[in-house]
């Protein structure tokens, strides 16, 4: 028998993603946790990730997928048993360093356990961003260029391992996503605004890091998205086809349409 | 007879400026604005821009300095001469790049009416950041670190003309200065804190944009920008030597010295 196990963390993906699955997977999360709409199978801690992992493989599970967003827990000292324990040098450095480098570290660590950390662009690419026109309306010229000087930005921001995101408006960047994410950005682009013309109009452009690690962390958008982006007075979104998670996709649609949101998607 | 015009915009630079100079400036602003301290003596119209330059030629004006900072005015289209509404095509072209487009392209339009833009740095070194220890302490290692990592996302950000300023904290990115400034920045960093661990901590990095021509707009900090690195839960600020302008010295390090912020400046 072979299984999927899916690390549920925060948000209404990982139950988008258990439906989006032909078999049903396991269900795991950190203990104490209750992903939204899903049933808890295994509840983890990581001061006993080693056993958890052995655990994992006698119960037929043969790869695993991450979804959701996971706070970097606090660890109590007291319930480390002797193989994790033995990790914890490592999983402090993976700590200390950027979310990718985390991410790239998590990975590696199943993997050594013989569990291969499947991505959700293989799993469920119907979650996925496609190519094209997503909204009612595509770009206007205007912003169809704001979006490529996103693009440029974010681009120029990848080997120093910052940026899933930034605000462009008659191609002045109004703001780049930095460790606080999407929400923040968009927060702090609404409560500025006022400070300098133009007071409306330009583009959100949100897209993977180039060289991230696909398999965890994709960058996501849902109903929220479009109503900050709204807010902060933008009238389009650009994301990157086949690297960007939309959640409740109908709603997205919708709340896009009514708020006149171009929302689109480039490679 | 051969005078320097100082085109002084807001904040106390221009008088701070004007007080380094061995003669007085010719003092001049954009008409209804009157800038800190000092009585304006030439007041001008972008819409008579042509005119202006003119008569600072015939007034023995040899060279021209900018300080302070100039918002984007409103043009009234009906007061434009018709020399200068020849130069509108250019200068809307110019409005509509980024902020170091539009700086030069106004240094080419003084040049061409034979008026040579000097910058700060050689007018008034003694404004400038000097390389080192400028507070009472140095920065510890990891504010050092921070410090880095700063330096290498503002230089990433170089090629595509954004970011004069980032914050670091352990390793990760807080925030980049955008559109709205260094004040926004800090303020944005400052509310967004709670969200994320570490609550505080970190380091402000201030740096001219590589490739910025440093005769106008150069990056500036001031008594107001330790207050918000402090209220930021900041430690640390380092500017770049000679290429930062500080205003209110006095102010700035005593402020810093009480705050128990290290203030240094890198080459």
């Amino acid at each position: 028998m072979s299984r999927l196990a899916l690390i549920a963390g925060a948000g209404g993906l990982p139950a988008e993603l258990a439906a989006e699955l032909e078999a049903a997977p396991l269900v795991c999360a950190l203990d104490g946790f209750a992903p939204e709409g899903l049933a808890v199978e295994r509840a983890f801690r990581i001061e006993r990730l080693a056993p958890f992992m052995r655990q994992l493989a006698d119960d037929g599970v043969t790869a695993v997928v991450f979804a959701g967003a996971m706070q970097r827990p606090r660890l109590d000292p007291a319930l480390f048993d002797r193989e994790t324990a033995a990790l914890v040098p490592r999983m402090m450095g993976m700590m200390q360093g950027g979310d990718d480098a985390l991410l790239r570290g998590v990975i590696a660590l199943f993997e050594e356990y013989d569990l291969p950390v499947r991505g959700l662009a293989e799993l469920a690419p119907r979650l996925l961003a496609p190519e094209g026109v997503l909204g009612e309306r595509g770009p206007t010229a205007a912003e169809s260029a704001d979006a490529e000087r996103g693009v440029a930005i974010l681009e120029a921001l990848a080997p120093v391992d910052v940026g899933q995101g930034c605000v462009v408006c008659a191609g002045q960047c109004l703001g780049i996503e930095a460790l606080y994410g999407t929400d923040a950005l968009l927060a702090d682009v609404a409560r500025n605004r006022p400070l300098r013309q133009p007071p409306s109009g330009g583009v959100f452009v949100k897209r993977a890091k180039r060289g991230q690690d696909l398999r965890i962390d994709l960058p996501t958008i849902g109903p929220d998205t479009i109503t900050a982006a709204a807010t902060a007075g933008l009238t389009g979104l650009c994301l990157q086809a086949g690297q960007v998670v939309i959640l409740q996709r109908e709603t997205v649609l919708a709340q896009a349409a009514w708020a006149g949101l171009a929302l689109w998607a480039l490679p």
